[in-house]
């Protein structure tokens, strides 16, 4: 007999709007019919290994009401990858001891991947098991979906930071720096410094476009000619035409990716030594995914959305499968987004580049196709609430439920 | 015959709010009995011994409204040495060109310096000049005043910065980073690092508190037991025992001040090789300054007071003097500010630290006392106007007035 319990997770890196996707899960399986009780996982599916699970009861209407414009992942995220038998077999066991049938993985591609393959092994054990992956990720590399939760506040982030300071680089050049350089988020894809075209910033340089040292510095003289300074946007993960990172530190996260950092730094040397001009380097990392304080209306209502029609595909018999964001235009050039859904086995582990026609003819800048399609993702505003000067946000204390299996090494 | 005509410029690095002490000149000024005209140098001191100056009536309404909650510098800013008697003397041939007899200069320490030495120019010389300074420093760091304007929003954004970034961070530590560094300016005195202290930031580092790296590596370690994982906001200028900067580049600025960044990525890379633990790091650079779009609203208020109060000083008769905050304490522990004034004598070149009981015993924190200093500087929020879900920011074109005076070489 199912119990039609439901599990929630959060997975890979956090962003401004996850926790809103986790309100509006918890709330719909509130309002539900078909399913029971909701738990929440600590740490993605490494509390579910560790039988470390919240009672979704326990979340005050205040906590909850926090939730939905706290940024970070309020139970916690993880990278882990699912790859021995052994830990498939041991989730399956800790679902089983908690009458759990429903699981709800909120993650990007690595995550969807995790999700697709949890499906695979419960049906193939006969585990009545219903896998819904929900998307959300900062580098928008999710495919089918029009975009991913999370992107659009850290995209509205990068643009007005590069928008304030190129105001201040404007202010300042005639007699001291010249050259801003904003570092963004992006391995593989160049969606994050795309944004920065938003602002109009005069050079943005993407993983998509082989890095070229002799034409990048040629490109600096001619916008330091027609404009007295240059604002540049570069995406962390840039290469060179071999294939290999400008800058590449020697740690490695679990899937085996390179943490990176520091290109704009590498940048920043190249010109001053090269040109002469006197550099500002920011690097926005956490800060960027981070940033609810200015998080975009239209990704906090996807994020709610994406959410909320999980759990009505569960409810309606679907499984393995992730809900999508399809956009669509009105006659008078409104857009506007509906929802839909994929299997699960179609995402996982294709990453969504910057297309070729996004990206200007000389790779260093990207198109008016590139901010047709950013625009509508940035409008509206959703300020969180504040207290004392500072955001009221969620810093949750969880309390876990009481085990009923024995410890499992992660 | 004096012809009473006014001039303003903008120096030294720009805040989120100059362009709000501007606005709040330009109405006063329109609004004044004894002053005329107003002029506004291009880019500060330089644009004046270039007679490079624009009419303040060329200022439609719509962009005056845009002035008030726009960041950088609407005239364009400089980092510039007022040192060969030359100077001097082409300073009053252009105001005398262009009938100006009163000077209102906005900026730092530096600034208030230039302001001085040319009021004491003009008395020697006998030219009727009225300078006034005004005070705008992110680094917190002018003597007299409670605080200055552009400080308390680069305070807010960093205390929110941090406070987002600390729940990124929470959420993520289990199996990926353990370290967080947002590197703050300050090549002095850690103000702005300081704010930090706004968010419960675990670990503040000071240039105020001589580094020891042992001390440091401990107090991580210590932190990680406790917590799991580790904020730490450190200021660009922090120095060892021997009072030598951390990390230092090659190039100086026009004041001889050393252009100071990487302190950051040093911490990062210390820890990853003594601690083997995963570091990330946020350089805030320029996007501290220019974050106008989450403004403290107590900070514009003073920026505009401010800007009023200097052009009440000129037209009572002051001159060489500059406009101060004072705080008051109410009975019920309200704080509110009134507004003197100060001899420019006394506040060039003096540098406002953090003063002892302001830094925790162990020097890896602030004290209660310091935060109760900072709270009410970050109260409210002040949102700039946006448009198509960016900010609707000033871009001003400047218009410049007819040369009188042959050219100068600067």
């Amino acid at each position: 007999m199912t119990q039609n319990n439901a599990l929630y997770a959060q997975s890979g890196g956090v962003t401004a709007v996850i926790n809103a996707t986790a309100a509006s899960v918890i709330q719909s399986i509130c309002n539900s019919q078909s399913i029971n009780k909701l738990y929440l996982g600590l740490h993605g599916i490494v509390g579910v290994l560790q039988e470390e699970l919240m009672d979704a009861d326990e979340l005050t209407t205040k906590e909850l009401e926090q939730l939905r414009y706290s940024p970070g992942g309020a139970f916690g995220s993880c990278r882990y990858k699912l790859s021995k038998e052994k830990d498939f077999q041991r989730i399956l066991q800790v679902f089983a001891a908690h009458g759990i049938n429903y699981f709800f993985y909120n993650g990007g591609g690595d995550s969807q991947d995790t999700t697709y393959k949890l499906q695979q092994f419960a049906d193939k054990h006969d585990y009545p098991l219903t896998c819904i992956g929900i998307p959300k990720t900062i580098d928008n590399d999710l495919p089918f979906t029009d975009t991913s939760p999370g992107f659009a506040s850290a995209a509205k982030y990068i643009a007005i930071s590069c928008l304030e300071t190129s105001l201040d680089l404007k202010a300042m050049h005639s007699s001291s720096t010249k050259v801003f350089i904003l570092e963004t988020m992006g391995r593989n894809t160049g969606w994050l410094a795309a944004a920065a075209g938003l602002a109009k910033q005069h050079i943005i340089l993407l993983p998509e476009v082989a890095f070229d040292k002799v034409k990048f510095l040629n490109k600096v003289e001619q916008i330091i000619q027609l404009h007295g300074y240059c604002c540049i946007a570069v995406a962390e993960g840039i290469k060179d035409k071999q294939g290999k990172l400008l800058t590449q530190s020697n740690s490695t996260d679990s899937f085996g990716h390179a943490q990176l950092g520091g290109v704009g730094n590498l940048l920043s040397q190249i010109i001053q030594a090269e040109l002469k001009l006197k550099c500002h380097v920011a690097i926005a990392d956490y800060m960027q995914r981070s940033a609810r304080h200015i998080a975009s209306k239209t990704d906090v209502q996807h994020a709610k959305k994406l959410g909320q029609h999980a759990v009505k595909l569960a409810e309606t018999k679907h499984k393995g499968v992730m809900p999508i964001l399809v956009r669509k235009q009105d006659t008078k050039g409104g857009i506007s987004w509906h929802v839909t859904h994929v299997e699960l086995n179609k995402v996982a582990n294709i990453e969504k580049t910057v297309p070729n026609n996004f990206i200007s003819r000389d790779g260093f800048n990207v198109t008016q196709a590139c901010i047709d399609y950013l625009h509508p993702l940035i409008q509206g505003e959703d300020y969180p609430m504040y207290l004392n000067g500072l955001p009221y946000y969620l810093n949750l204390t969880i309390k876990l439920i009481p085990k009923k299996l024995p410890n499992y090494q992660v």
